[in-house]
């Protein structure tokens, strides 16, 4: 079999873990031939391949990014893109795809195999707001960056008496919020899931100062936005992608807990880092089953379908399912976040 | 209500997160008084207590270990254990005991619980072989760290051209040598699990070093012992507990393979490193999420319950279906781990 | 003796092992009493004490901050700041105060110094600059976190095809932007010691991008200043301290390569990270050694002196010789950053 | 110029900056040809050449090991060694040769000039025992790695009340042990340059177990040696080079404080662990600037000598002063290591 392979959407560590598994599986087990397109739906749109081998793969499996390259294209969204991938993917005679990628990229996905396309997909985000999974590649290790970030500004808090602020990604889910905000011990974590109250912030903060502790940590999600009628006006409307502007919400949480506390606040943009370096050995293993998984699927005659782990299962869930669904924060972890603050 | 707190068995990273979890649920929420025995159920029986308060769990959620202490003692198998246990239960006036540990420890609090204590256990183990939940804490954090080892004696081997043989953790089952041998990349992994056959894995590292690399990594779980009717025989019987000899199967495999290859082989034995250290944030979060969940469980009149990842969600299993009963890695994930060899 | 000793200025990793070493040196060999100073030399100013017993220093070595407190206070520019400070060394019968500091605590220290105080300094700052010195506390750990946000900032660069500009500490030195841009292979660094030619930098990414790669690494330190004359117009003037609007060099850098080249370019502003969490061993190692020599030079009756690295021994120099002196990067070090771009 | 490049002795992390530098610098700006022997001076001897271009060297920069390969293989000890790399030199037109390594390296190195090629060294060494500079490429990453794993260990000998005993590297020179102590806050260091009384060090521990901790860290040197007349013999006679057992002293060492102090001890013997993995900046610095500086120094005319630190400088010294030569650890740092125990 031709099976094509892309990335697509945000680089997150793992990435290269599953195209190494994709190649092992596929190439070595079955024999078939595995041809990557470069910048994910953009490079099958535009014909950019780059067949793979043993070779390519060798050394990758701890290493972020991904050896394809990526980028945010939507071949449904563009003129003349669905057309042109399938063009391509007639002229590589290609019998089947794996698609890596997050919402985006499983939505034209679905969209691709309408058109009859074998497709098996491969979820990831840092963001882990994909739907029926419990777990997307990369998200385990941005929310280690963003916990590793939280304790090294936990003691510069608590040297300086400061209210510190730390911003992390999230547009449309608090997930690494969340979870940062639990491991990193945060005081308050704000998240796109619960819109917030400023006052009622500020009070717990003055009542903690005062009452044994000279220091605190905010965590805000970058989506994160106040209730309304509360006492703080958000002007800014929020889309889904691209509109939020990194930064905004963080320096205004912090403008504000500083006019009503005044107590020393400052903020940090924990920005790019968070999708970057090492993967740690959750991202390997995860991207390693689901590549696995993804050519067995495929191997099967599955199709429409997306790898998806369920408990210390992997499973395949119909793409239809997932596509366009976010998945939110459950209850219990955001009651956690708020009973241990 | 007075609830017991004690840590049993070998110590992990998360311990003390589950510890600041219960005491902060505890006495924050419901205004519980957490009364800490030292050394796990020898603490119990001697009376050792520690009374926890808020400055107790002061900085320790990014810390190993854990504050309690602990100690491998088991009340139901010494002489006296249970009545001694039963006597500082009711000196101290405990209504309720919170136990966290692996399974001697689970074993202790179900044999404890029939005599009328009210009960909730927290799994605790590296070697992950706790029934009943995905995860028990402390095995993320260890998989990390002998996952970093493997990444360090990679570079070492390639350098040198040498067979790197490197024993890590698991008596009884293969979890960190599966998970870590997957996520570093090793050519062959020892478990329990499947005893092996050390010709089958002396041939295929030649054909390996024949064909196209010239060093391989071969992960030993201390547990792993040689298949019946194979040519290497293996005298040592052993026991669930304490009688295997740290680095004795992996000095062993390192012997056999050089003197069937010929190549540079050596051996690591990774040992005690693996259970300490800063804990990883997901074995943070599980610690926390595991210390509310076993608060709330005896404030809703549970007892006899083992508090559980499923998936996304915590749980309560019954005890007596945990105790006592291992979790072997499943089929899947071996199948990885060889598959990607 | 009873030894005032205080941390000043900015918080940074290894201050907690320089504390630990004069208390267990001061204490443990001499017999003296350690008067910790909460807040830098604020708490000297408002006699706010914290006598340190060895249970005080249990469990530092490995952690970020100071257990003292800090806070930017400069008693000599405080209104009857230096009476404050004398009235309170008075009032606490100190015989000698060990300052550890950067900059600004030493030049504090040296006028303390001269109303005839016994005062040994301990220089620690995360940018290097303080003369007479190889190394200050807190700087090997500050570029190591520098550099691991490069090295994850690389892989989305790479993946991407940006220019990546990542603005790192450094306001009147550029020690952190050239060591972590040497370490994590940047294209272009930029310093307050060489006021940059934006057009020069612009034509060498297009080449680079043209020539081979995809994707470039932009270090600036927050300091950094176009040249005079060059196109890029900078109207803010900075002083020493204070002025420099983090991320406001990196954002207009930014724009003009984005502007001229037409490449996609994102910036990041690591901030406070880089002075917080677990101090590297080297941070460790120097804040111990200066700790027992600050307490070994009092004892031996030297006063005005700060501790020093030169080469592999620790020295005494003259605290007039080295307050109000800035150490800027050598050419060499400069010069193989370029070389190696 | 056609210049050689060679990596030999033990691998260790900051070998490939050292690589990178010299093809960057050599090629780049120069316009050498370099040329690669793999597997240290045994590939010079067999003419086992690889021409170096800029895209060997692409993202190594980060990566521990030597891509070259590297062999413990000394030409002068070889029969008719020194004349094979004579023979190789010529056929492949060699002009001047770099070679990176230890002691033996070097001291083969002085052998080849001699004999009147043109030769410079650069200084890498786990052991940090070569002579003429303050550090060698390595040492402070084994430091490290070294350190967390004392850290991991401490959490675990707190928690179960018990003595560790962790063996590190280092045969004739205790660096590792020594920094690695201080920087672990080790309560005992053993090195070869003092030999130890282990009645001593019993006394020590029990008191210490007595007065106020339940705990303690022993880091042991594997060349540590028990002091004559002491009561501790030790049978085996140790050379400089090889005839050390791993992990022989520690065991004896943990054997001893066992019975006679009868505290519960256990041994970690750290290994390989220990040269691998990720360079720390400084390595990678260290690599870089010796990298630039003996291509320089060949380009200046210089033969025969060594590149090396000297405080906050990279100088040149010749091999004469250099090969052979041990480099103990200073007594001051002995005493930090006594003093904060």
């Amino acid at each position: 079999m031709r099976i094509g392979l892309l990335t697509g959407g945000g680089d997150c560590p793992g990435l290269n873990a599953a195209i190494r598994a994709v190649v092992k599986r596929g190439l070595g087990e079955y024999g078939h031939s595995i041809i990557g397109f470069r910048n994910g739906w953009k490079g099958v749109a535009e014909g950019d391949v780059m067949p793979l081998t043993r070779n390519d793969i060798r050394g990758v499996l701890d290493t972020g990014g991904t050896l394809l390259g990526t980028a945010r294209f939507h071949p449904h969204s563009a003129d003349g893109g669905l057309d042109a991938v399938r063009a391509t993917l007639e002229a590589e005679r290609i019998e089947a795809l794996i698609c890596i990628g997050g919402d985006g990229t499983l939505h034209a996905a679905s969209k691709v195999a309408e058109t009859g396309t074998k497709i098996v997909a491969i979820p990831k985000t840092i963001d882990n707001d994909v739907a029926g999974t419990d777990r997307s590649i990369g998200f385990d290790t941005a929310v280690h960056i963003a916990t590793e970030a939280i304790d090294r500004i936990h003691t510069t808090a608590e040297s300086h008496n400061r209210v510190m602020v730390v911003e992390l990604m999230g547009r449309s889910a608090g997930w690494i919020a969340v979870q940062a905000g639990i491991a990193g011990g945060a005081e308050v974590v704000l998240t796109p899931e619960e819109p917030f109250d400023i006052d009622r912030i500020t009070r717990y903060l003055k009542h903690r100062h005062r009452a044994h502790a000279s220091f605190s940590i905010v965590v805000v999600a970058e989506g994160a936005v106040p209730a309304e009628g509360t006492s703080m006006e958000w002007e800014t409307k929020y889309g889904t992608f691209g509109e939020i502007v990194s930064g905004a919400v963080s320096e205004r949480v912090a403008e504000e807990i500083a006019a009503r506390t005044g107590f020393d606040t400052r903020v940090t943009v924990l920005g790019h880092v968070q999708r970057g370096g090492t993967p740690l050995p959750s991202d390997r293993i995860l991207g390693s089953r689901f590549g696995v998984a993804a050519v067995d699927a495929l191997q099967q005659g599955h199709t429409g379908v997306m790898t998806a782990l369920r408990g210390e299962e992997v499973v395949l869930v119909p793409l239809e399912e997932v596509a366009g669904r976010a998945k939110p924060v459950p209850a219990e972890l955001i009651q956690v976040a708020n009973a241990l603050a």
